[in-house]
């Protein structure tokens, strides 16, 4: 009685997918994290790089995690970035459903642009439609935060909300969990990842639990301007606000070339930036492409010095997140 | 000779004066620094209380402070909240030019809601009103933070500059200064003052030098949805923002009835509020104005059951500052 009442709500769940079919590829994007002075609160979805994700609906409540390309991702679901967020999905969910996920995965982990998020957003995003949009977005990033806590055994979302909703969110809250979408002006992001590994969970021991008042509150004074100036397209006051006077000055050590990178990176046009997520990639604003081209350049030629192999992206602000490609 | 051309510099200062009188009326308003959750950064004007002042041009290089009303002010200009902003304001302009002041006090010192900030930037509009605008705003918070200096010890604007500028105004930096005008929705607030002193070089002593990390990732999490909250004009959000997890425990202890104040006023219907700048006044906002009388009547109720002195106040946010009412 129990289980029929389960295939009845499954079948309900299923029918009212905007598709009726039961696998879904997904462009699961890179995001950026803390943006300077909002260090777990804000994030920044990006149209580059982007995981392609297929996710296929079983009727089996089981999870499997397909690598494509031979990349060497744990296999036991609870173990995996995407695995772990449908996990708890298919456990909130009556009856017999399950998820096959087949992953390309394109962003490098460990690269600080959101490696992580992406394949838990893009999972249970392609998981969602299939169900129907089931689920709300808030739902999907709680879901997703599960795989955050596998990379990196901290439940954030500040990754994954941006990834799930696109453009700029805040992340007011995780408990209880509020999700601010912040308007985002049109801006070209210049990206360079130094092929070095800083872990996250690295990254955040080598922070201080305690800080400054006053350096608190330099950062609070300089998140509110950046907030400010995202709404009101005011791109001197980002350029201003774009300042990090706790996080930074720990995490950038750790981050061969940042200073010089950021030095010029301005100089060359850009409206400012700093590390992305817990680095080592080094995120830059710009006005236009032709000085996000310009930055670039500069990255290109601090690395090429230094003699340290790198990626480099010129990219937009990805206004719309996870997006659904065919099914 | 160089008196000669400091003369004809004052001369024409003098004469390119809007009004071309030598003496001058303003209404100095009352302001909330804080908002809560962002100390020492935000700041809005409110359109009652306000002092009266009468401001005249002297030919000579001094200051000379009047207390109309007979209200102790120290009559030193160096001592004096109004004067010793205009001691520094004469001190960069040529030649012999000087001010006398009269205070009609009708913001108390020591209630919290910018009483010394409202002399110092009554005095140096209505300066530099009868100057000719000679002075920029920016400057003009410049000279009357070191009113703030002379009443609390510390050079802070979150008062001056939303007394100056009007509505709400952000200082993103002291160092340099930078000051950003946040749009403000049409709000009503509610004030009461406690009669009780709290001092607030005694409220910035009792604070903590150093802070959690993890409080000030929540606080700059709220400030940055207030900020949003504001310029979107989004209530909810605004409500929910008001939450300060650093100040406010400690600072609230010195505020009789405080806890129930804030519960019961949101109870009334208020979107949030707290304490109003170092205190003892207490702020709540409201979306209309029969919200912000209910909330008024409640903390009349409580300060009554308490046997505690009090003034009320039911206004709104005053948009232009510092009010010229003749000359």
């Amino acid at each position: 009685m129990h289980e029929q009442q389960g295939e009845i709500e499954t079948h309900d769940a299923k029918k009212s997918s905007p598709a009726g079919g039961t696998s879904v590829q997904v462009l699961a994007p890179a995001t950026v994290a803390n943006l300077v002075c909002g260090f777990d609160v804000l994030g920044m979805c990006l149209n580059e790089p982007n995981d392609l994700m297929e996710i296929k609906l079983l009727d089996e409540k089981k999870i499997v995690i397909i690598s494509a390309d031979g990349y060497p991702l744990p296999l036991d679901p609870a173990q995996n970035t995407a695995g772990a967020p449908l996990v708890e999905m298919i456990n909130e969910l009556p009856g017999n459903i399950g998820f096959e996920v087949t992953i390309h995965k394109k962003i490098k982990p460990g690269s600080g642009i959101g490696s992580s998020a992406a394949s838990a957003a893009g999972a249970v995003v392609g998981a969602n439609y299939l169900l129907g949009d089931f689920f709300s977005k808030q739902d999907l990033v709680r879901f997703a935060m599960f795989g955050e806590k596998v990379a990196s055994g901290v439940k954030h979302a500040d990754n994954i909300a941006p990834c799930i909703y696109g453009g700029i969110t805040l992340i007011r809250s995780i408990h209880p969990l509020d999700i601010v979408p912040i308007p985002a002006p049109e801006l070209f992001v210049t990206i360079v990842h130094p092929q070095i590994e800083v872990r996250t969970s690295d990254a955040r021991q080598i922070l201080r639990k305690e800080v400054l008042l006053k350096d608190a509150i330099r950062q609070w004074g300089n998140i509110a301007g950046l907030v400010a100036g995202f709404i009101q397209n005011d791109l001197s006051l980002i350029g201003r606000s774009l300042e990090d006077v706790i996080i930074e000055p720990v995490r950038s050590i750790l981050i061969p070339g940042f200073d010089e990178v950021k030095l010029k990176c301005k100089a060359a046009g850009a409206l400012g930036g700093g590390i992305s997520g817990s680095g080592p990639s080094i995120f830059m604003l710009s006005k236009d492409e032709q000085t996000a081209t310009a930055v670039e350049s500069v990255m290109k030629e601090i690395y090429n010095k230094i003699g340290l192999a790198y990626h480099t992206y010129v990219t937009t602000i990805n206004q719309t997140g996870v997006k659904i490609i065919n099914n």
